[in-house]
């Protein structure tokens, strides 16, 4: 076993002195005023260890890598039913997320992108007595930490500049793929996007991912053939148009947003969690991507 | 000069026993309940003469009629600056709209399609102090007729059904292409479809396009240059993806609506307004497609 | 009736010196290499008359002119199946014909455009003997000119550089829409591209759209129906990505070509053709264009 | 150690008598007329072990499969600069690929879709002196195995129908990103897509891709970070439109071609090939999909 404690070490001494520490995502002023020398690493192995560097216990707006955590609610919910509503593929690039959505008639490429997230989110709000209420619960039951919560201010400034969404879910109603009101659905979107979590509530959230299910209590939340695919979508949907690059620079199923979180994990090994605002030109932190390309170089702890 | 009235009622006779009238609109109730058997037509000269044969005199939803109009008046408020947020050229096949929305970073084709429609929607709430009010008023004037109304059930079943519109409002949002709040101009817009108007009412509504600009009592409310713009966008982009068709069938400016009304016109000669609720299978009402083709045909009155 | 050699002459005058005579078409030497101050301007009128200026007895490359020219032949041949293979409505954006091709299932969406063109030829390779000397033959014909000839130069260049072209007609052979072979059917179309004609050629050449389908000579070719379709699609299609702002600026059917020509026309009264070879930005004659508004506006005489 | 002979006949009974094998690609008489009843698995280990079962020593058209081999070689010659002239990321749905190049100028979006490897295949064409004797040569030495080579038929009927193919060449030579003639270049990838080997060929020429870089006899071809790339490509990227599924149901890269072959791989482990020649809609072959599953599953050997 390696001495993970000096391994995160190293990276973090290597990887705070980068010069360039790319660019803060500025469209909400809650992630523009986000110090980019923020910069944490959190490791959880599957046998109960936990190694931690840097601003680990800070937290920060998780962003899309809680499209993660409600797509395994849905999946616990309704099962296979949800790839009736969302593909399991890849989606190509970005810049015409909506055309491909028209050209699909509906159907989002994935869950991992938003318009196949508000799909899931819709799924949620179809089944969940308080969606946000019960959807805290969850993550606080998988985290078995109390105060994880949502950021009010960051869901009401996505809610206000989120007109890329509100598009999104208009042609998905369009195309009768989204049951709820559009306020409804993107109310719950933009507060799951708002969830704040620090790089060890995350390690320990996505635990089950690691571990066949089970959370960090041995509660089994979804079963063995949920989790494999849950993986897989994030090893190939999992990091916007940069999935094959991070695929080949880390090698692990992970998922990123743009509050610069990344979360990585090996499945019945560990879940590795990283935080550094900056981020590269296809959105996903730089400093992260670095130091996730050395842990499992010297680690030797990848899929490859 | 042909006698008009003897050549509008033998194209009724010939029109009015088609076997095959074409499919109502039904997506809202007040589209899907018009009688099929309806047929109108009516014709207004340069030299003020008026022409009219089955229910020219009875009011129905101009629908995409209504966007000449809109048109029109924005060109009147603010000139020359409509050009710098809507294009004039032709879009192509209607299906993938929002794709071409998003590839051309939110400049709408033209301003006869949903998309440019709304712009010039957000144009007018920004310029008019009362935007329904004024807009009607200034229908009212260039007809002389003070019954012309909206149809509120209409604008509120366009409201519940229109998440198309509304996707591309929030895309345009996205873009920076709307100033006003999405609502408000939705609402605007989708007033604009409901507008009530009859055959003749249409007709004298469009007489200024063929008439250098000046309205029925001879008030001129735009200059010769932006009604041969209106005109050549009629011609390009009046029939959605059967403006070449048209052009060959009829060669005249128009515009069709998917209430089923078509109203057409040669500068300096005449307009002409059909209405016939079934529609062929690219959304033009198929008698009145008929009924201007012959007569062009009888009237050897076309641009070509 | 105006007096047409002074007002081409006035107009002559009045743009031979505006200082922004646009861009050279480079892509082929032959293009590059033609002189920028050449500019003619030709008027045949339906009576017969005949009216030139600067350098219209000037020679120059036709380029997409002719694909009217090898429409009008086609429908000729095989009259109404011509729509089974391409449509009759305007294209759009430019940028993207092949994704157009695809989505359309190889149906290029007009004759004018050049996938339509490519499925032109092919008509013409599988209904002529001899595909090039029985086109040419057909153009002499039409202009009682025998010294119209193909380019050869101009023909070859065109084809070690279509690789666009190649992509299309291969696209179009994968959809079943190309009977014959590739080479074969491309050789004709670089050579129908590289036609040489001058003003006044064209202008006879096209005298039969404006005179019901007889030609100067007075033979009928094509049927009053087949001379609206064709004039249809030039005033929808025939200007590139500026088929709207033609109709605006100019407001008859025409046709430019990237050698700088323009074949504009108004049915039973005139054919008129322009040459300047400077282009503006979306690949239609600057000065060609500026001549023809400044006509239609003297002259009084377009289709608005 | 598992018992992986016991696991390889136990998945051979459980899959060769589904009665729906799928369907065999028809668009070339050489693959129409393979008999669906084929059916073979090989198996090599890291330590040098090779197991089989079935039709696994016949050979059959590796088609796409050898897209992997070709970007090992181009690669091993011209290193990360293979990169200026091919993404790494998936491509989303196949049916509009040419569109995808066209909007990303002619830049194909991974080496494994056709237009990537007509890429890769131009770069072969400039760095070998005889491009398919050096390549057949290459796959030789990877396994010990001179009797591998290209079918000649194969070659000629991907060629005659290979449309599609010529478009996509085409378009990147109107980019700039193909150095070579285009027939040449094509000569060269329909050779590649005609080469047959068995399934314990395949292992073995794709071994090295599971032993960092070294081939069964030990010589290193490329490094351990070319080894990595091209893993990742393959498990983001090798299953046309189904790389997300295959991740899932599999979890290993991998690459199939439409004659009814997979390899997939667990780097450090084994290289497994199946082949069947019945393909499911997206283009896999069926009971391949089923075998590699069960595999996975048995042996519990996967990334995840």
């Amino acid at each position: 076993m390696p001495d993970f404690q000096a391994i995160l070490e190293a990276i973090y001494q290597d990887t705070i002195n980068v010069s360039d520490k790319g660019t803060i995502a500025s469209y909400i002023p809650e992630l523009a005023h986000i110090d980019k020398g923020n910069f944490g690493i959190h490791l959880r192995t599957s046998d109960g260890k936990s190694y931690g560097v840097g601003d680990y216990k800070k937290p920060f707006s998780t962003q899309s890598i809680s499209k993660v955590l409600a797509l395994s609610k849905a999946m616990a919910l309704i099962g296979e039913s949800t790839w009736e509503r969302v593909g399991v593929e890849p989606s190509g690039h970005p810049f015409n997320q909506l055309a491909l959505l028209e050209i699909e008639h509906g159907i989002p490429r994935n869950p991992l992108i938003n318009s196949g997230a508000i799909v899931i989110a819709d799924i949620l709000v179809s089944n969940l007595k308080n969606p946000k209420e019960d959807f805290l619960k969850y993550v606080r039951e998988l985290t078995g930490d109390v105060t994880i919560s949502f950021n009010k201010d960051v869901a009401h400034s996505e809610k206000i500049t989120g007109f890329k969404n509100y598009a999104a879910a208009n042609l998905l109603k369009s195309f009768k793929n989204l049951n709820n009101l559009v306020e409804d659905v993107l109310d719950f979107y933009f507060h799951l996007c708002s969830l704040e979590m620090t790089c060890s509530q995350l390690s320990n959230a996505f635990y089950l991912f690691a571990n066949n299910g089970k959370c960090l209590r041995n509660k089994l939340h979804i079963n063995d053939k949920q989790v494999k695919r849950i993986n897989a979508l994030m090893l190939t949907c999992g990091f916007y148009d940069e999935a094959g690059e991070f695929a080949f620079e880390v090698g692990l199923p992970g998922k990123s947003g743009v509050g610069g979180g990344i979360v990585a994990l090996l499945p019945d090994h560990f879940v590795i969690t990283t935080w550094a605002p900056g981020l590269n030109k296809k959105g996903n932190s730089k400093l992260g991507m670095l130091a996730l390309e050395q842990f499992t170089t010297k680690a030797k702890l990848s899929v490859f």
